[in-house]
C-alpha cells in the first residue's frame, strides 16, 4: 500500500499548499479574520481550498478502498489523475472561475471511480 | 472489515450526491462562483453539504475505530443509522431549516457513539 | 497503533466540541440557519471549527502515515502537540482573532511534520 500512502501524502500536501495560498491572499488583500469575503482573488483562493477539502474527504477513503479491493498501484495511478485535475482546477479558478470546469471534472471523475470502484470491490467479496 | 468499508463508501457517495445537488442549485438559481450566498435554496443545499462534510470527518474515523475495537458489523449497523439521519436532515433542511433537528440529532448520536465507543475500546486494550 | 488511534479519537472529539460551541453560539446570538454570519462571536466560533476541520483532514492521514512508517508512539506524541495547539488557537481566536497565530502555528507545525515525515517514510521504503 505504499503507493497509495505516497499519493495520500501528496494529496494532503497539495491541499496544504492551497491553504497556504489562502493565508497569503488574506494578508496581501487585507481580508481580516474571521471574514472570508471582501476581495475577489481572496475569495477564489478560499473557494479552491474549500472545494479541495470537499473533494479530499471523498478522495482519501476512495483511494484506500480501491487500493484494498482492486490494486494499490491502479488506485495510486487514478490518484495521480486527481492530483493533476486539482492543479488545473486551482490554476483555472484563480484566473477565471467560469473556466474551472475541466479541472474539476477530471479530479471528480477520479474520485468517483475510486469510491464507486471501492464499493463494488467490497460488495464483490460476498460472491 | 468489509461491512465497515461498504458503509464508508456509502457515506462518501451520499455526501457526493449532496454536493451534486449544490452544483445543480448553483446553476438553477444563478449563483455564480465564487459566491456561496444569494439564493435561499442554494444556501440550504450548500449548508447540507457543508454540515455533512463536518460530520463525515468525524464519522469515518469513528466508524473505523469502533469496527476495530468492538465489532465491524455493529459499527456498520450504527453507520446505517448515520446514513438514515443524514437523509432525514437533508430532506428537512431544504424544506425548512428550522426542522433540521431530528435528522441532525440522529446522525450526530451515531457519530458520538462511534467516536466515544472507539476511544473507550482503544483505551480498554491497556487493561 | 492504539496510541495513534487514541489520539485520532481525541482529535475528533476536540473538533466535535468546537462544533458544539458553534451550535451554542448560533442559539445564543440568534444566528438563524442557513446564515453563517451576523454576530462576531458566532463567526469566530464558526471559523475555529472550520479551520480545525481544515487541519483535521490533513492531520489524520499524516498521523496514520507517520505512525506506520516511523513509530506509533512518536506519531501520537506529535499528535498531542497538535491537540494543545488547537486548544490555544481556539481560546485565542475567540478572545481576539489577531492573536490566533501561535496556536495555529503550533498545530500546523505538528501537521506538517506528520505529513512530510509520513511521505518521506513511505518513499524511503523503496531504498
Amino acid at each position: 500500500m505504499r503507493y497509495v500512502d505516497i499519493v495520500t501524502a501528496l494529496a494532503v500536501l497539495q491541499y496544504l499548499v492551497f491553504g497556504f495560498k489562502v493565508g497569503s491572499a488574506r494578508e496581501r488583500y487585507g481580508v481580516r479574520a474571521p471574514a472570508v469575503t471582501g476581495h475577489e482573488i481572496f475569495e477564489r483562493r478560499f473557494r479552491v481550498q474549500q472545494n479541495t477539502l470537499e473533494q479530499l474527504i471523498a478522495f482519501l477513503p476512495g483511494l484506500y478502498l480501491f487500493g484494498r479491493y482492486w490494486h494499490p498501484v491502479w488506485g495510486a495511478a487514478i490518484g495521480v489523475v486527481y492530483l493533476v485535475g486539482r492543479e488545473l482546477y486551482s490554476a483555472a479558478y484563480v484566473r477565471d472561475p467560469a473556466k474551472r470546469g475541466p479541472g474539476f471534472g477530471l479530479s471528480f471523475l477520479a474520485v468517483a471511480v475510486l469510491v464507486v470502484g471501492g464499493l463494488c470491490g467490497a460488495v464483490l467479496t460476498f460472491f
